[in-house]
């Protein structure tokens, strides 16, 4: 069956790779499943026909026959299930990646949403400057635990996972910032996701549409 | 085997049922399985061997066996995985549940996080005032979308499921600040999830721990 997947018409970010399509193509690619896009307006997120399909009015969706989800992590875990490379075969194992997803998703990636939304959408605001080292430290608690956690590994817990997957996407967030960089090991297991070919694949694809735009 | 979870040894909220090990005892109740709560204190979990069994020291944790999992997400994905009661057994709605956990923790809860950030640690800051209302907006604009997906169903889709329980899980941390009040088919929704007799069994325990402390 067709798998066809939404993405931005124009991408907040240019095309760098932080809307959330990025991170199931880049699960696509890594089981080697083809799948169609469908562009969508700011406009046409907010209109019923898509909100049918994603009740919060973002992407992206995913329909694969009659099947529609919404929300990137259960549609890479949807794909990580259906394909192999993405959860590991043995029972505790597979229970720990999907572990690191919902800890991706959930306790890292709540802060650093909190952290993008004071310095964009309250950048201007008078108390900018004063919040927003409380609330970078917020992430850097966080960066700082799984830091330790991470060590000199490769991976979370052993081979590359969807665990991984999730987790490098949720870190990129902060390349921008300059956070990231604070912690080495946390930089350069970013750097071993994006140098996936897989990645790149998903990046490459993503930059093709909002290129030039 | 025996299921271990851990919990606080005092709880921030006094035992309102707020703390995450509510989520994972509710979903143990829902299936039926017996379990053992260890608990820790603030120090112990910040400490080594605490941090062994979660990275971000926090609770609960979950051991059975070999296997140590935490972040609720996965402790109650794991729980529903292994125990009839929490996700359908048909493939298409089994996934659109395993969608609204994660609508859950990562859409849902990520905003009202950054709310209760904002009234708990920020109260006393001098932009406090002036920013929460936008901070509560970014919720209400979830809890619109949420509401309108609802309508008058029960539960988010067909029979009662890990998505719900995660969900009402997540829609309580707002009944302090009266938001939840002002989607009245919210409001009834997560009353609901309460009047559940496994959430009150789950809601029961914690307070039998919190209680006069």
């Amino acid at each position: 069956m067709t798998i066809t997947i939404t993405a931005f018409e124009r991408s907040p970010d240019g095309g760098k790779g932080l809307a959330r399509d990025t991170r199931v193509r880049w699960a696509l690619e890594e089981v080697g499943q083809p799948y169609d896009v469908r562009l969508v307006s700011f406009r046409a997120m907010k209109e019923p026909a898509h909100l049918a399909l994603h009740p919060f009015g973002q992407i992206p969706t995913y329909e694969e026959g009659d099947l529609v989800l919404f929300e990137t992590g259960a549609i890479v875990f949807h794909i990580a299930g259906h394909h192999a490379g993405l959860l590991p075969d043995d029972a505790g194992a597979r229970a720990r990646a999907i572990t690191w997803m919902f800890a991706a998703l959930n306790t890292m990636e709540s802060p650093i949403l909190e952290f993008g939304n004071a310095r964009i959408l309250e950048g201007d605001k008078p108390w900018s400057k004063e919040r927003l080292p409380l609330v970078a430290d917020r992430v850097r608690n966080r960066l700082s635990q799984l830091s330790a956690r991470l060590g000199s590994a490769d991976w979370l817990d052993g081979a590359f996972s969807a665990g991984d997957l999730m987790m490098v996407s949720v870190l990129l967030r902060l390349r921008a910032s300059g956070i990231l960089d604070e912690y080495l090991n946390l930089a350069a297991y970013v750097a071993r996701g994006e140098a996936r070919p897989a990645y790149k694949r998903a990046f490459a694809a993503q930059l093709a549409i909002n290129a030039g735009k």
